[in-house]
C-alpha cells in the first residue's frame, strides 16, 4: 500500500481549522463548493467537481471518525477506481501558536500516474485551506489553482 | 521504504524545462537561489537553504542522471539525515502542448514527520518551477511560499 503525506500550519485555533474539516460548509470553503452530506461519524459526505460547466468527478465518502480538535477521517465508498476503499485522514495538533494538520490519503494499491497527481493537487487545496483559515478565503474547485494538463 | 510524489506539467517545451533542472542556474530560479556545482553525469550540486539570513539548511547532492529532455537524478550525500541516500528523480513527458513532470523524492527509511514536511514543500516548489517556466519569474528560498511553523 502507498501514501500520500502532507504537513501544513496556520495560525488560527485548533477548532477554526477542525470545523473546516468537519462540516460540509467549512470543506466547501477549500476543497470543491459542491460538498454536502452530513456531519457525523458513519454519515456519508459528497464532493463534486467540476471545470467550465463539465464534470470532472464525484466522490462519496463515509465518515468514519470525528474527534473534535483532534482528527478527521473519511473512506472513500465511491469515486475514481484507484480512491474506492482508502482513506483521507486529518490529524490535528497544536504548536506554539501554529494548528497543525498532518495528512495522510492512505492505502492506494499502486502508484500510479494519477497518484502522482493527486499528490500535488492534495497539496494544492492543502494551502487553499490555509488560506481560507487564515485570510477567509480559500481556492475550492472550481476555482482551484490548476497545475497541469490534468487540471 | 516510502516515496514523496508529485505532477506537474507545464505549456513550455521539454527542454526549457531540462534547463531548469539539469543546471545550478536552472535550479536557482525555482528552488533556492543559492544552487552551485556541476552540470554533469557524476559531479556534485549544492543546495543552501537561509531565511533572514540564518542558514536552515545545506543539501549537497550528487548528479547520477543527466539524460536531455527524460531525466535527471541526484543522489543525497549530505544534508538533513532523512534525506541521506534518498534520491530525487524528475522524469519528463510531452503530453499535447504540456511538459510533464514526474517527480519522486525516493527511499525514505519511514514516514516521519518531517518527510509530511517535505512533500508538501516539495509541491510547492514543484509550483515555482511551473511560475518560472510558464511566466519567468519562479519563488525559490529564500522567498518561498511558507506553508507552517517549519516554513
Amino acid at each position: 500500500m502507498f501514501d500520500i503525506l502532507h504537513r501544513v500550519g496556520m495560525k488560527a485555533s485548533l477548532d477554526k481549522v477542525y470545523q473546516a474539516l468537519a462540516t460540509p460548509e467549512g470543506v466547501a470553503g477549500w476543497w470543491t463548493t459542491e460538498t454536502t452530506g452530513d456531519r457525523k461519524a458513519g454519515g456519508m459526505i459528497k464532493f463534486r467537481f467540476t471545470d467550465g460547466g463539465r464534470e470532472l468527478g464525484v466522490f462519496n465518502m463515509k465518515i468514519v471518525e470525528l474527534r473534535p480538535n483532534t482528527r478527521v477521517v473519511w473512506e472513500v465508498v465511491d469515486g475514481p477506481a484507484e480512491w474506492i476503499g482508502t482513506n483521507v485522514r486529518f490529524e490535528l495538533k497544536q504548536e506554539d501558536d501554529f494548528a497543525v494538520v498532518l495528512f495522510k490519503h492512505e492505502g492506494w494499491r499502486e502508484p500510479a500516474e494519477f497518484m502522482y497527481h493527486c499528490s500535488t493537487k492534495w497539496g494544492v487545496f492543502l494551502q487553499s485551506l490555509k488560506s481560507l483559515i487564515e485570510t477567509g478565503q480559500g481556492q475550492p474547485s472550481p476555482n482551484d489553482v490548476k497545475i497541469s494538463n490534468w487540471h
